[in-house]
């Protein structure tokens, strides 16, 4: 490939340091993951980025079967009325509400919302279908697209339609709906860890930060490489709240008549954004194995020789038969430089290239995204070093995002230091826990507070901010 | 069990023969398939029914992705002017759309519809994507749900949203699409053979009874147990119908830019109507092993006695192990004899007992939910018996159900001939094609035309219903 023709491609690409969020468009059009559509801050998933999105709901599907919940499907619209039963939770949703007033020619007689949540449809029909503690728990999930009228909107991190997963859960107990909502969230930090290779923080919400409705909410906080904070997956305990004014009893062993305790918890799309802004470069994108469409690309050089191509197509038979995500590009119409852009700018985690000589040496040349590193491999025993590499892949990709994380987050002990560190990264500090210095730093310094994590060692006794007693370890950082 | 008790669990279903709407409305009902929801005509799909719905997908899907499909996703909003690009399309729709007119507290400039179907919005976006013929076909498919404003509903059957796939693809050359179209009925028809145990005619829509905007659908049509048609999947080729108001153009190898041929199909939820209809019975549901949730229910008996719950448990293992989806039914507080009751009405195909006496002689009691055959089998070589009962029944079930749709159709040559089958099943005739004839025999006979069958041998040489020359062969039934 001529290196005018190397530079053209890549140079659709704007660098990650010149403009962090024209990167993040070019990565996400040029890789080919979604479109613009007519319909306002709404995305068409293309078939790329949708099947990382496939891989993503596998993979979790799996993770919430094996700890007990199960699959339904809840009607995509809402009676006004049910909406407003929870005040907390209508004020928070109301202004972003896509409202159906007709059905065909005919004016509805009360407005229906396009979901933007299901709680209150999941209490309507948890109510129905509760009566004993026998009953409990019910601990349900969907997965379907939710609609949020946002004003402005960036493909995957914020638009007005969304898929996602929404768990919902009623227990018998306070303790049993707490365990699940933590629960929920360990699920979501592990996936998020061994599956993404995204590592994250992972706590509590402080009162201005929860749900709108819930009584606690957690989170997984990720950094993306600007240094910003983005919420990855939340899990709500909700106690009672939503329990009782949609009357969700059960008849308890002891003859009284009791609420329910619910949970609901949630990851999106979104997931895909920070895939992008976690792992990628100024190349592209950077796929971790585990959600890679292709894991593999095998590129045939000088494909008209005799044997490349047989042998292309043999080395993806063995490779699809042993269960890796495999494609061959036999495009003759495009030179294997261009093909090496390509499958680098959508962030393919391995490349084999093959031709005559190699087949000769009995070996393959290989290239890893993620480290660009070149290396041969056997012919001989191929099956075995692919799964091997994509699983260093994996790990590696890993293991770099972790020690960007780690690199930029800095304790901080007063107001300077913390606007300096939220300039980079996660500041560390410790917190009144009044509003007021939440307020306060948001307003100075742009940043909100991530999460609380669990059984921090404090840092010192003195808040970050008003100076006052403190001993809250909370993170503060500029987000998504 | 006592016998007053079983009597009370049979009794909350409506005899077949009695009343097979308010039997079928029983099952679902009683089944826990699903349940209604306080919006209009939308319904919920419980997990058993949602589990169901799942079996399909993954089904379905394979053969999507083996014959080449991709999955993305489309916005589920429209906005009206691309409904209104295609004439016929906005007449068959327009009456029963939900329409959007607010987001958030403003009024929108343009009312945006709840997708009833998505041909204009993936038309728009192909139109986008399409430059060359190296870009062609494109073949999609979404798996979302749809709404659809109707007036009376009925669950799975007929409700104002439902789920379904629908899929989308074009193509360089009108033969190609022809094709596409036809090999997507032959999926459907092989799924709903092998996987639903449900036999179909297979066959051309009249110009009445076509999609609106095809230029030919296709559909397979399965026979339900009161002799009248559910029309099960549907396959329209488009010709240029959409690309030409949509302008979707290619650049041809020619150099001539060219309009796409396009095709779109899909199957819905209500393949879960055509389950309980196709194979029920007085007993409640009957599942192909293939869709069932739980394709073996194991009920320990005497459960309390030494070493019977380890050794249900032990069978319930190895046949986990094995692949088979099986539950152990270990509730204390019900009897073996209301587990029966209820597995059977939930339609699970296979029931193991295992009691004290049955480990002793080493044999577990299994009952076949589509003879009610009650058998012992050895509890060594367990896991391919149950395999071996499991495929018998998935071909089983496809023998009573054709046997019963073969006996259920028959060659008529007069309007009464006609008028009598219809009321029992399907009616093959010779038809002239015109519209007077189809209006005519629906008007008299509330009969419709189902398909026209491919490469059918003429059994006349005159019309049914108008005597004239004709050499189609038709079938007609009364349809759900």
């Amino acid at each position: 490939m001529a290196k005018e023709e190397q530079k053209a491609f890549v140079e659709h690409i704007t660098p990650r340091d010149e403009n962090f969020s024209q990167w993040y468009t070019d990565v996400v059009t040029q890789a080919d993951l979604m479109d613009y559509t007519p319909v306002r801050g709404c995305m068409a998933l293309k078939p790329y980025g949708y099947r990382i999105w496939e891989l993503i709901q596998e993979d979790l599907d799996r993770r919430f079967k094996e700890t007990g919940h199960e699959n339904v499907a809840m009607p995509m619209l809402i009676p006004e009325s049910l909406l407003q039963k929870e005040a907390d939770h209508v004020e928070g949703f109301a202004p972003e509400v896509a409202w159906v007033t007709h059905g065909g020619n005919e004016k509805l007689q009360e407005r229906l919302a396009v979901r933007p949540t299901s709680e209150v449809i999941f209490c309507t029909m948890f109510a129905k279908w509760v009566q004993s503690w026998r009953d409990l728990p019910l601990k349900y999930n969907q997965w379907c697209s939710v609609m949020r009228w946002e004003k402005s909107t960036r493909p995957f991190l914020r638009t007005s339609e969304f898929w996602w997963q929404e768990g919902h859960t009623i227990h018998a107990t306070e303790q049993e709906a707490h365990e699940e909502a933590l629960q929920m969230l360990e699920v979501y930090r592990e996936f998020c860890e061994e599956t993404l290779s995204i590592p994250v923080f992972s706590g509590r919400k402080t009162e201005k930060e929860k749900f709108a409705g819930a009584r606690t909410t957690y989170s997984v906080e990720a950094m993306m490489q600007d240094g910003k904070a983005l919420q990855a997956g939340t899990s709500h305990d909700f106690g009672t709240n939503f329990s009782e004014p949609f009357e969700i009893q059960f008849l308890d062993k002891d003859g009284q008549l009791k609420y329910c305790y619910e949970t609901s918890w949630g990851v999106s799309t979104r997931l895909i954004g920070a895939i992008i802004m976690t792992h990628g470069d100024e190349r592209g994108l950077r796929l971790p194995p585990k959600v890679a469409p292709y894991q593999a690309v095998i590129v045939p050089i000088a494909a008209h020789k005799e044997g490349v191509f047989e042998k292309a197509e043999e080395i993806y038979v063995s490779l699809k038969k042993a269960g890796v995500r495999v494609r061959i590009d036999d495009r003759d119409y495009v030179s294997p430089g261009w093909k090496f852009n390509e499958w680098e700018l959508k962030g393919v985690p391995l490349r084999i290239e093959i031709g005559p000589r190699d087949i000769k040496n009995g070996v393959a040349m290989c290239a890893r995204r993620d480290t660009n590193e070149k290396f041969t491999i056997k012919l001989d025993g191929i099956v075995e070093s692919v799964k091997e590499s994509l699983n260093d892949i994996q790990d590696n990709l890993y293991k770099i995002a972790d020690e960007f994380k780690v690199s930029k987050t800095k304790d901080v002990f007063n107001m300077q230091e913390l606007e300096e560190q939220v300039n980079v990264g996660y500041a560390r500090a410790m917190w009144c826990g009044s509003r007021e210095c939440e307020d306060l730093i948001k307003e100075k310094t742009s940043a909100t507070t991530r999460n609380i994590p669990f059984d921090a060692e404090a840092i010192g006794d003195k808040c970050v901010c008003c100076g006052k007693d403190a001993d809250m370890v909370i993170y503060f950082a500029k987000a998504y």
